[in-house]
């Protein structure tokens, strides 16, 4: 598989997806409501667009070059390009998609590959920041990348900033309070993929996404952060590598830089009985 | 009072501090300590490189241009330039300090003008976002711009994005709470000045600070946000009007997009004897 060409595939895609974005994101044509996605939610023009520009390239990819993959999408669900391929690309076209739709700035696209079905055959992983250009990637077992420059493993420092999702979910904001002492300052950003690769390039300390997360969710920045030497589990320590790769609601995920910080985390999240 | 004047050179100094962010924002080399702000916050290297970068200008505008005025400071406290002036400056050189040190997207500059030494006499506000470019400003009784066009007074709409402050703090958690149901979703994200002016552009609906705050922090986003028909009050209702332009910390505040929003978060804040 030529990793490579996938990465400049997504770069891209990226910058594509982001050039929409600068005219649609936080504007009343962009949040027209086009139908109801995969995943549940409802997609938006600005879905849509993102969507599109992938769709449309994967299907020349399939047409033109012979390239053949299952693409898991949080747009289009499950859909074959070929008939007999392990690639899977895994993509969500727009993470964050509710502050895109406002205009809050702080959204993404996701894309992530995989030579399998399950988590553990993520080779390669991709997150742009559509607001400010922040981009992330890496290739497993070779090195992550924030902004064209490699991520260095971190020191085990003090803990100090803490990112959890789920602020509109009452039983979300009960789990997420036991942890609030242990850090400095607490932020609610609101783009799962964003928060994981801002934890791998050393920003942010922890993530905490206390509801039931999908797959999708979070592979391109698991990739990324396992690629630096960070953690991310179930949120009581469960192994994600055999999970599938779909469109699946299953865990509440915990996340973070080194393991001397997820184990304060996880001895606070059994002591309080979250 | 020429506030033309006054916006250029908050304009120039917003891009000079920019320009720095760019280099010391996230680094280990911005996060050294270099004392204690007139605030009562540690002043790291990012804070003195801004607040540096608007001393110097407003020293030279003291000392060769015979501009006399009032400067309080999140980092300096209050100082007189000249002897007997009414013109007082606001600034906060970079709200939201501790995401610019970790490197989370979202900090700004924020600076306002007045003509006397309480928050009513603010007349030019102007915020810009570091880590994106995002720049509000506003003229009282004129008009205000986000990105360079005029922001019009919005429709009343559903309240969907709610912004609070404050998630280090489990009592300033609580407060947040009842108010969860009213939005489809809360974000926390770290720059009081950035959320008012975010707000003040239509991006969300409304923003609860839940615990006491400082004139310093919200009078730029006051009179952008008070120029396109928004409401921002202390969290009992309280007018803010005749507070004193200071580092001291008085009442928590809740800001809206318009007055039937208001009226709704100020009813089940008084429902739910926050």
């Amino acid at each position: 598989m030529d990793l490579d060409f996938w990465l400049a595939t997504f770069q891209d895609l990226g910058k594509k997806i982001a050039e929409q974005m600068k005219q649609y994101a936080g504007t009343a044509d962009g949040a027209l409501i086009m139908g109801k996605g995969a995943g549940g939610d409802l997609t938006l023009k600005i879905d849509k667009i993102a969507e599109d520009i992938i769709l449309d390239k994967l299907e020349t990819l399939n047409n033109n070059f012979d390239q053949e993959f299952t693409l898991v999408s949080e747009e289009l669900g499950i859909r074959e390009f070929g008939s007999n391929s392990d690639t899977c690309i895994i993509i969500d076209p727009l993470d964050g998609s509710f502050n895109a739709r406002q205009g809050i700035p702080y959204y993404a696209t996701s894309m992530a590959l995989a030579t399998g079905k399950t988590v553990n055959d993520v080779v390669l992983g991709y997150v742009l920041n559509l607001a400010n250009g922040d981009e992330f990637y890496a290739i497993k077992d070779s090195a992550a990348y924030f902004n064209g420059r490699e991520i260095k493993a971190r020191e085990v420092e003090i803990p100090r900033a803490f990112v959890f999702e789920a602020a509109h979910n009452k039983a979300g904001l009960k789990r997420v309070e036991p942890l609030l002492d242990m850090f400095e300052r607490a932020r609610c950003l609101g783009s799962t993929a964003l928060d994981i690769c801002y934890l791998a390039a050393g920003k942010v300390d922890i993530f905490f996404y206390p509801i039931p997360s999908r797959t999708i969710d979070y592979v391109a920045g698991k990739v990324i952060l396992e690629e630096v030497g960070g953690v991310i589990t179930g949120m009581l320590g469960e192994n994600l590598d055999e999970l599938l790769l779909n469109l699946e609601k299953t865990l509440p995920i915990v996340a973070a830089g080194n393991p001397v910080t997820m184990k304060k985390v996880m001895d606070i999240i059994q002591l309080s009985r979250i």
